[in-house]
């Protein structure tokens, strides 16, 4: 096992993994831009470096200063969290050349799965569902409009090197079509530098299901259940549960294997979510696998009782995964909201600035994980995640009620947060019998 | 189904008790004496009342002015919590005479239990083991010293009405048996006007075990396994957690059995303790029922996932235990440690005053039960318990690491706490190993 990791990350995620290294008697060596300096959870961790100013671009995006800190601390391994470098395929093999375990996938794994086309063919190969489609990336408006025709409108364009929603485009019609390629064309050029756009079938009102998956480096390929994440608001998660309301186990069941097959196909290892839409009636269709620990992680471990950054850890050390997929529980019902420091009042934009008071909620079935504390600085420079609250309830009607209370409880001062849109979730009737779709939101408030 | 409760506590178990009736839908109102005012907690009630100074005897102690802040407030419910009025059956008798549930055991059992030497007779005939010693109270110095023969020394001299280490002595031969006799009793005199006193033999290094117990009003009676509270100093629990480690799975389940024919001997019902001394061998004893909910209940809570709250409520409304025995499970591991505002370094000593930091622990397998937050004041008037920290994982090794972990992050700042004794006992080999008894603490520090 590691003696020491790198934790190539920040905030919540960076405490998260410093967690889970304390109770495994590893070391942890953190990094820190100037704006985060001076973070509590800097001090949890056993060595801490700056490796640059504020701006992600200069310091957590920076390979080679973090391979400089991962040198200077004699660590044995590098755990990328999620977002920054987590998916950088480069900056896993640039670890792996320079004798440091990067905590994830293989890069070539991760490489063949981040382009969406070849994603696709992997998923095919796999005999999982794809949304129809074209078979790899668009040449000419002519072929686009074609297979347009072929598959029905309305269509989705969609950024071979897309994430987040940015470079894709929803055409109803010939000239939408064609206008939409270019500009989501465009959008994907400035944001990837990767042009390349694929059309699929747009499935109107879908759910955002997810299986979480956990492979060892031999052969071993366990599911941890799904994740259902319909709740979003322009792409961006807000509420996660399991298990997946109203889908019926047996539809469960077979996206689960569904998901095991493609990891097994594209010789994946580490933890991993394979991520589905579905329909109306319970059809999937495979729309991407996220190659890293992902936000929602808690979810699935209140479910099942694992520890899902200690599994990668072991799992990078090459450890054999001992669990067996029956003995994996799917315990009650979790569900986790998101809390972003951001002004739903003002178009939900970045409210940045000092916390000046925090209570958080407690008791039985609440978990939060942050990084935040009364007097802690938001910074404007990265993402507006400001904590995760987690309930785990025997039943989903239990934990509505849990998060309820929970949400009556916290209070936020001196900045605004996403509070106040997660009370009206919650107190939604559509939201509570479970029959929301990826566009409640826009379409609701 | 109750519509309103009064809680007729302050602090953590009020909040607690806030808390699941928010997730049930029922109203609360909160009592305060003058020192809780303004405390955040009685915010998240519906209606709150000052009922007296701060002295508890002369506000929490107070029952007509409890009972006329029920009939205001509208009520069908009282719920005392632990302490105070909890486990005084007048109270709950004059509860009833006002048509108010007492939301707790029937007075008449409350009675028959909270007298010692009544609790041994109800043992014996449910034939539960107790401690050997004499069949009621001691009537002459002459009678005592023939019993002591009889069990053999060393003797445990109790008082009837006692608890909390009050009113208890240890003689080892005839004279200090009789000196015991005369300070237990006048002790006792003094703190419960009862100045009975009976023996018991003393089990040398025992351990500290209890069986929660829940019961509904149609003779359904439960047990929720139980928990192991050996680490304590001075007769106070430290630290609680189930399952009781090294405690062969047949005794833990004869103990448990013993329990349910305790219980319903003794015509009891709702939550309730039956607590145990183990000695080397295994072998346990009857000690005492604690006819109320405990401060460790938490504990049982994270096993079962069963809410003990709630449980009180829906068996004090006179619903029916629709659980099984057998649907009951034991998951994984539960540690609860009791955070007290005392100064380990002067004699425990309480040290009340301003809340200047707090930093709280989070994340996976971390529950936190506190009423307290930054800029709070520990009131010096009443018992010193700030919160509760309660880890839940797999394993009890899983359980210490992530408590030690907790541990090292969580700060609190202004005031002196036990948090320094708890990181020495996490760290200590023979608790990790589960060797220790209720001599442990003094013994080693």
């Amino acid at each position: 096992m590691f003696q020491r990791i790198l934790i190539a990350n920040r905030g919540e995620i960076a405490l998260r993994i410093i967690r889970t290294c304390r109770e495994m008697g590893i070391e942890t060596v953190a990094v820190y831009s100037e704006a985060d300096r001076g973070a509590h959870y800097l001090e949890l961790a056993n060595e801490a470096y700056c490796i640059g100013p504020a701006a992600a671009s200069e310091s957590y995006l920076m390979i080679n200063r973090i391979i400089s800190a991962a040198e200077i601390g004699n660590v044995q391994a590098i755990h990328p969290g999620y977002g920054f470098l987590a998916e950088n395929a480069h900056f896993a093999e640039v670890c792996r050349s320079c004798n440091i375990e990067f905590i994830g996938p293989p890069h070539e794994a991760m490489s063949q799965l981040g382009d969406k086309v070849s994603a696709r063919e992997i998923a095919e190969k796999a005999k999982v569902n794809v949304v129809p489609g074209s078979d790899g990336l668009i040449t000419s408006e002519k072929e686009a409009i074609e297979i347009a025709h072929k598959i029905g409108y309305p269509v989705l364009i969609k950024a071979t090197a897309g994430g987040g929603g940015k470079g894709m485009r929803v055409a109803g019609n010939d000239i939408a079509l064609k206008a939409g390629i270019k500009a989501a064309s465009s959008e994907a050029e400035k944001a990837f530098s990767n042009a390349g756009v694929y059309l699929e079938k747009f499935i109107e009102r879908p759910r955002h299901v997810e299986v979480q998956i956990l492979a060892d480096q031999h052969g071993n390929v366990l599911h941890l259940w799904e994740r259902d994440c319909t709740m979003q608001r322009k792409h961006q998660k807000l509420v996660e549960e399991s298990p997946a309301p109203n889908l019926p186990l047996a539809v469960r069941e077979e996206m689960c294997k569904s998901a095991i097959r493609l990891i097994k196909t594209a010789n994946y290892n580490n933890a991993g979510t394979v991520e589905f839409l579905v329909d109306k009636d319970n059809n999937f269709y495979f729309i991407e696998v996220n190659a890293r620990i992902q936000v929602e992680h808690p979810v699935t471990e209140m479910v099942t009782g694992l520890d899902l950054i200690e599994q990668q850890i072991r799992v990078a050390a090459g450890e054999k995964l001992t669990i067996k997929q029956k003995q994996i529980p799917a315990n009650g019902c979790a569900i986790e909201l998101r809390i972003n420091a951001e002004d739903p009042d003002n178009d939900f934009r970045g409210s940045p600035g000092k916390i000046t008071k925090l209570r958080l909620p407690g008791g039985s079935g609440v978990r939060f994980d942050s990084h935040v504390y009364e007097g802690y600085t938001v910074s404007p420079y990265y993402d507006s995640l400001i904590g995760k609250l987690i309930i785990h309830k025997p039943t989903r009607e239990q934990a509505i009620n849990c998060m309820r209370r929970a949400l009556e409880e916290i209070e936020v001062g001196g900045i605004k947060t996403t509070i106040p849109l997660a009370k009206k979730i919650f107190n939604n009737s559509e939201f509570v019998k479970g029959q929301v779709d990826t566009t409640f939101v826009e379409r609701t408030w």
